[in-house]
């Protein structure tokens, strides 16, 4: 099915957690996620909270990534959404997974935005006398 | 189930293009929406594509909300990620919706970090002789 977007919802288990307690070394990781995908960064945010956690987001020309750690977890979540078929999010992913020294981590993925399905939906179904 | 974060997943269709368009409405809109539902905005970051499309992310004290727009569709995708129980997602949904006024609107709720589920299931079900 045809979508404007694709979202990569990413759980990372058993990371580093001085990893995930440095923001400097978590803006890195992002952007090198960003870049080694194939993507293009055109601006970034990251906030450090008290008293541990750093949150993030990276705006590409393909849509954005972004990351919540919980270093007293071991625990990140990260959002890789994408439009077009030039980036690769599969590769932002490994460069996460190793970056944060993640030991067990799941991914979902999501369609989003699709116009052909929910758009174009009017019709009615067939209805019972037609279809006997 | 307990989770770190919960994140609301919404498809807007059929919203004002002229609205989608414009960043300075879209990072109004997106603040209101954080204020509303009672975050804290700690940071910002927005971006206007060429030629047209808007994508931003807002980082709150209790985690993101990140937009995508595709004004020449008529569509925004919008992750709202919270932590916590002070926040209402639900009422940050309802003022993305009012602004860029969406006609037609999806969610989607997904718990993202369950510790409990994913972290502690290492025990084996009940063995068949002691069921029975």
């Amino acid at each position: 099915m045809k979508s404007l977007g694709q979202q990569i919802v990413a759980e990372f288990y058993e990371c580093d957690c001085e990893v995930l307690n440095d923001p400097q070394q978590i803006e890195e990781i992002m952007c090198d996620a960003a870049l080694a995908a194939g993507a293009t960064i055109v601006t970034k945010t990251f906030h450090t909270f008290s008293p541990h956690g750093v949150s993030g987001a990276v705006i590409i020309a393909e849509s954005h990534l972004a990351i919540h750690t919980w270093p007293e977890y071991g625990y990140a979540a990260v959002d890789l959404f994408t439009c077009g078929d030039t980036v690769q999010p599969e590769v932002a992913y490994r460069v996460l997974k190793e970056g944060m020294k993640s030991r067990r981590a799941s991914t979902m993925e999501m369609k989003r935005g699709q116009l052909e399905v929910v758009g174009e939906l009017t019709h009615k179904p067939v209805e019972l006398k037609q279809a006997v």
